[in-house]
């Protein structure tokens, strides 16, 4: 993961993230995402609709902006595309760490704690968008 | 479309699109948006990834933002599920008009005034996501 890349998502942008149903169709949803090491992570209390599709079909694509600066023409943003693997347990943990980010630095995480949950890895492929960490929009 | 969803559509925010590659892999942008009646639309000077891949398969989803509110524990976005239609003409002065509501007032888009490009008109068929216009998230 680049430098550039690793500081945009350090400022908590909502990630749009991008998964296949069974029909081939585009599913998108909007998440918190972390990172750990040099993959993306974001995590889920429930078997939801993209969790399921990750399981069957790994193909993502994360697509975030930085944060708005007036005047500029088009925002600077960022398209992941990645390999997603989904993992079992230890969703709360990651949701709760990432309200610190997301919310305010004192936040808990507002569901009750429990174990379990979902967590996705995506493995970065490519990224394209418009920014610094970017090859240029497509 | 709600007025809930022109409303939001109103604030300018930066769509995150989803097309779908010959290999049924997801493809992503971020553009530009207006209305024209009940539909979404968009312009493009050039016939690029997503105006070939919506020629073939119209499925779409623009996925949108809300201005940031500040301590909101997950910012309301749109999730828009789309049948995209793509014609020929007429992109630049779109681009023009959008130029007002996405840069400036007094902006005029900063490309070689042309004719030609495409315009792709998207269908709403469903709307998800977390806000007012939408059923809840997925």
């Amino acid at each position: 993961m680049s430098a550039e890349l690793r500081a945009l998502i350090s400022t908590a942008p909502l990630a749009h993230v991008t998964t296949l149903n069974v029909d081939g169709g585009p599913h998108v949803s909007v998440v918190w995402i972390g990172t750990d090491g040099d993959d993306i992570v974001s995590a889920h209390m429930m078997r939801n609709q993209k969790v399921r599709n990750l399981t069957r079909d790994p193909r993502a694509v994360l697509s975030m902006q930085a944060p708005p600066q007036p005047g500029v023409f088009l925002a600077e943003h960022a398209v992941v595309y990645a390999h997603a693997r989904v993992t079992e347990g230890g969703a709360w943990d990651l949701l709760d760490a990432l309200a610190k980010l997301y919310v305010a630095p004192d936040s808990t995480f507002p569901a009750p704690k429990r174990d379990g949950g979902y967590i996705i890895r995506y493995a970065i492929e490519r990224v394209a968008g418009v920014g610094a960490w970017a090859a240029g929009g497509d």
